[in-house]
């Protein structure tokens, strides 16, 4: 049987990120908890548009878009998606056409993500206030319109939560196991956010086909612990139909899966997770978010606390710096 | 006598960047351009607060506040500068506090780089409407206050452009020489920005006290060439007597430094360089703004397309994407 890591060297990829994104150590974090070796890895820093974890999975996404041919890129978000304008900014370096369909009426005055996609020329539909399930069916009739033209669209979907867009962390596992293999880092701890359970399942998957180098707190920041576990199961069963290569345990026994920090779930903040906003960025200077990274780092913290961790840890810095500025006022 | 090499091993350094910035090529543009081999040095990717070439100053001169024990560090800028904003950030990392001068009034709604002063925690004085030699009165007297209460204030001074910050872009040199050794690279030649002076004074030096590993092309974003050249030759001869070591030539003779394309000066946008926002956005998917960074790339296009490059280009990114939602509105 083919091994994950030969799968990975023959799989389509659009190269994207720059180099491999650092790892290090936060010294202020540890001399303020006491513990020593607390690393982050910083896929903040993935160097195509504002960046963030999204350029792992449009890596793998866009490689597949390239194999087939496709000519235009169409994918689907809220006006302020990230999501939306990485792929964007991903189409534009790979010399792709690419369309936005946002579900919200135009604005007059493009601020944030929309002045960037318009710096990069992208076209957007602005279909006027419609749900999540109204979006996708717009999305399918334009690529099915572009078919019927004669193009080759290609849509992606989900947010990039699928199969083929996980495995940009496994990938990552990868990277970060060659990494602390340089760095003499072992036995570490990483912490993840858990949202639709796209990173979750990419490490989970990658860590435990590649011998489990690492252990895995996902830390989720909208469902409960069962529900967070379906979706991750979901997309490792598209991982697995992809790689042929089966996975040898269930998600939730290869990974400490917790819903304690999540609070009322997405884009909700906990009286920590926005205290650690500020708390990070005081021992650190480093900016995190409040909806994914603030909460992750709320957990690893109490997992410290608490004694639950041994050896190394690492934060997973997913990134999102611009809607920081959206999420806080002052 | 001592080397260049040597004296960067032992001079003070707060270590801030986590690791080396990238260097990558730029095939979107070079097939635009029909040119082989362009690279981009990202050194808006140096990880700490919004990121950007300033955090290089910043490891030698916190490094010499920490030398010194100093326990409060000033700085100074108009309320959206991003030194202010950095100098917060690697101060919170390194444990220092840090206080801001400002020569305006307390807005009502902090937006953009005063929220994350704010996030950082950082005490800001807002001056009122100054000149810019007031601000510098208030910094002093404020330095002067505060000895006289024991404490030993460090002021980072004109923007961090002094012979001690430029050490930063010295050692850029370095890093960059040993990038393109492993990378295979040889006779590259880099386009910086010219702004104050520091940055390309950093430069120059570096790679004439190096040996020349790089041609330099320095493009004037303010100041004609002999101003230019007159603040570089400055802040050089503030480098040697902290290195103890001269350079053999004059700043215009180890570099080229053109200020054909600085239009009407410093903020003063060309034709030219507001369509590079765009331009260089949509073919490598990577922001620039449009005070320093766009500037140096029409410089650098314009170079290759008159054929005044042969081998290797590499355009120093140098940050900035926060300023560019203030630039450019639609």
């Amino acid at each position: 049987m083919e091994t994950i890591e030969k799968f990975l060297d023959q799989v389509p990829r659009a190269v994207l990120l720059p180099a491999s994104t650092p790892i290090h150590r936060l010294f202020g974090l540890e001399k303020s908890m006491g513990y020593v070796e607390i690393y982050v890895k910083r896929d903040d820093m993935t160097g195509i548009g504002p960046g963030g974890n999204k350029i792992r999975s449009l890596e793998y996404l866009l490689g597949e878009a390239e194999k087939r041919n496709c000519d235009i890129v169409l994918t689907a978000g809220p006006e302020q998606s990230n999501l939306c304008t990485l792929t964007a900014a991903a189409c534009a370096k790979l010399g792709m056409r690419c369309e936005l369909i946002h579900n919200s009426s135009e604005p007059k005055r493009k601020q944030g993500n929309l002045l960037l996609n318009s710096i990069l020329g992208v076209r957007s539909h602005f279909i006027g206030e419609k749900t999540t399930k109204e979006r996708n069916v717009y999305m399918d009739e334009l690529a099915h319109r572009y078919e019927k033209d004669g193009h080759r669209p290609y849509v992606v979907r989900n947010g990039a939560t699928t199969g083929r867009g996980a495995l940009g962390y496994v990938a990552a596992v990868r990277e970060m196991k060659r990494q602390c293999e340089h760095m003499g880092i072992k036995n570490m701890t990483i912490f993840a956010p858990g949202g639709n359970g796209g990173v979750a399942a990419g490490l989970i998957y990658g860590n435990e086909t590649m011998g489990n180098p690492f252990h895995l707190v996902i830390v989720s920041v909208e469902d409960d612990k069962e529900t967070l576990t379906a979706h991750v199961q979901e997309v490792i069963q598209e991982l697995t139909e992809i790689t042929k290569i089966p996975m040898k345990r269930k998600a939730e026994e290869a990974a400490e899966i917790t819903d304690r920090f999540r609070g009322d779930g997405w884009g909700v903040n906990t009286k920590e997770s926005t205290e650690e906003i500020f708390e990070f960025a005081r021992t650190e200077g480093i900016f995190i978010e409040n909806i994914y990274n603030s909460k992750v780092v709320v957990g690893m913290k109490t997992w410290i606390r608490e004694g639950r961790t041994s050896g190394p840890v690492c934060y997973l810095h997913t990134g999102g710096f611009g809607s920081l500025f959206a999420q806080y006022d002052e």
